[in-house]
């Protein structure tokens, strides 16, 4: 089933016909499922706690900038929503140029496409009969769902289930890059994409190669060595199947720590980057080309805000918010304007600041703001995002794939 | 306001009153909050996965065991429902006998009382005035919400809302024994509960002591020696509470890892387990009074259903189930059958399985049983637990208070 974009098939995966651009400056309450809530307009320091904030302007810079970084580069940005699993967040960056969004899981490209999010690239793979099944009919509902798979077997149970439901599913191949998900680069990826552009009902649209263990992979050198020595066997597949004649339309890969190293990559198509909307601890320490010590691309705009409940003994500060505020993440979360500041989020419920020096006296009541270890896991924790903008809460996000992990 | 329980009240605080007890062999569905879904008859092995399940008769056991081990020791029982978060566990734990239950939060309190769960101490401290009125507000509706203080300061402005709100509100003095919530024992904490008794719209009801850090000391002997110690100045803050006149109602205190070390601590009343339901691999890690290896007061009655989505390396398999399944948290979840594997959740999606001998084939499609690294916030992943019985899915339970950490 080799086959070329037609005109109206490039705009729809480019995400351009129809939606308005998210223009510069502009307040973007309004255009995207939001939450009503009494909240909205109270200052951020005035919420309950624990609660997740998002500042939407430093959220929006975030968003534009990887666009411009890769701008004249050829590649596009296929944000990856398992970050977020927020359907408001993957409009706007669909409005801000995205060419679709990834989603992990059968249940969160359901609800991505389910609220207006038309261009969903599922990463993993469906193997049940049931999944299998739910899947084909969302694609027969949703023609912009694309679907992955990693071996023959599947890729026949894909075939038959897609035929059973009367359509075409667009298909792409992940490879295996980390001994985790995918078929073996070389030969066994190749016999796989041309079993699936021989499938009648099936229709073969490119590669996945995505190395979620380099993202956070410590220092620039180090870190493109890696990406480099992964992309050697990836390469070499994709060139393979240029050669056999197959139409790789999509060649997918890369996330925060790596999406800027892909320029030499041939026929690469898009990065599915998802924490640089927010960044978190993890990703500021991992250090960029630029500054080794911190990784500033992207700017930290996802906190969770949380309140000192108990002030017993000096250096030592107890929030409420602990392992189900901010996950047991390393490294720990980051109190804003508190460089001295140690929090410890290994109690379930507690949070327990150390410090020898503050820069202020805290008492019962007051509250932190906490950048969060590791954005993906945390914001599975909560059903909507504070959206803040000069310190008010603005709208309120619903994280409407929480807890999709099916 | 130091006062003695009538009789009604007693009854009440036991939870014996009006509430059918859990029968023996009894099916349980239709007298709890339980969800309807068409996955009810369905095979644990059939339902897609990420699932969390329940084994209920292993539950029940557990549920009914804690009873039969404290029994003669005049010690009740006041379940902790951060562990599950589900108003219908809850009413299983207070027909069981259960004298009320205890949440960490606010929101979950809240939760459980507006679904029938009559019986509510809330052992963690609200600190804002919001919080503060809504407590009030919800002691107004619900006379078995009881309230926790650590400060003077939080103690008059409870007396202030109590006030305003036109209750007398039910508090307990939480002590503080790990550095972490609480007052300080002895003088601080005898002042406290003076001030409260003192205080008109307040009702002194007695004291918390939960050494959270106790609870997963590994060895019989070490965990009882770390209790002992950490007792010593909680019963003399006791007593002296005791000898200043103050009704002491309430001496609640210890988890699944200490239950069964309270006898000799005098005034003592109620233990706060919670992980007994469900057990997991931090627990059973432990070791009990009997078995330094396993501890095996209870048994493991929680799993997440996992689907192997890749066996491309022998020795290895890839599941659907990664941190945002079954948490981070060490020691790793458990294959069931399967002794030698062990289970690696670091992926936010993937779970990987390592291992050198195995009892079986493995193969695409197939499912493991996972016992969870830790409970509580593993249950807080999930928007319900599957009851199974023999096999099928019973019931299903909704975890109405998850994310709850308000």
């Amino acid at each position: 089933m080799t086959h070329r974009l037609n005109r109206r098939k490039f705009l729809q995966y480019t995400g351009m016909a129809g939606t308005a651009l998210l223009l510069p400056g502009k307040g973007t309450a309004g255009s995207y499922p939001t939450l009503a809530s009494d909240e909205i307009g109270l200052s951020k320091w005035e919420l309950e706690t624990p609660s997740l904030c998002l500042e939407l302007e430093v959220m929006e810079k975030n968003l534009k900038k990887v666009h411009y970084k890769l701008a004249g580069s050829g590649i596009g940005v296929r944000p990856h929503i398992k970050t977020h699993k927020c359907p408001a967040l993957a409009q706007m960056q669909l409005d801000a140029g995205a060419v679709g969004v990834c989603a992990a899981k059968l249940s969160e490209s359901e609800i991505m496409l389910e609220n207006g999010i038309s261009q969903v690239l599922m990463t993993g793979v469906n193997v049940s009969p049931v999944k299998i099944k739910k899947a084909m009919a969302l694609r027969k509902k949703y023609p912009g769902f694309i679907q992955a798979v990693d071996n023959p077997v599947n890729a026949q149970d894909l075939q038959d289930a897609a035929k059973a439901a009367g359509i075409i599913a667009e298909v792409v191949v992940d490879l295996d890059v980390i001994k985790r998900s995918g078929v073996r680069t070389g030969l066994p990826a190749l016999e796989l994409a041309q079993q699936i552009d021989r499938s009648p009902n099936l229709r073969f649209m490119g590669i996945l190669a995505y190395d979620g263990g380099a993202q956070h992979v410590k220092g620039y050198a180090a870190r493109k060595a890696r990406t480099d020595q992964t992309f050697e066997p990836v390469v070499a597949t994709y060139e393979s199947m240029v050669k056999s004649g197959l139409n790789v339309e999509i060649f997918s890969g890369a996330g925060t720590g790596t999406y800027d190293m892909m320029g030499d990559v041939p026929g690469f198509t898009d990065v599915q980057v998802g924490s640089y909307l927010f960044m978190d601890a993890q990703y500021m320490a991992i250090g960029s080309e630029e500054n080794e010590e911190l990784y500033d691309h992207f700017d930290p705009s996802l906190t969770v805000m949380t309140t000192v409940i108990n002030t017993n003994y000096p250096g030592r500060l107890i929030t409420d918010s602990g392992a189900k505020a901010l996950t047991i993440n390393k490294p720990s979360g980051i109190v804003i304007g508190e460089p001295g500041f140690t929090y410890n989020a290994g109690s379930d419920e507690y949070g327990t600041v150390t410090y020898s020096e503050a820069n202020r006296d805290y008492k019962v009541g007051d509250r932190l703001e906490v950048i969060v270890p590791h954005c993906d896991p945390a914001i599975n924790l909560y059903d909507r995002i504070y959206g803040i903008r000069r310190g008010k809460v603005e709208m309120v996000l619903p994280v409407l794939a929480r807890g999709m992990s099916r």
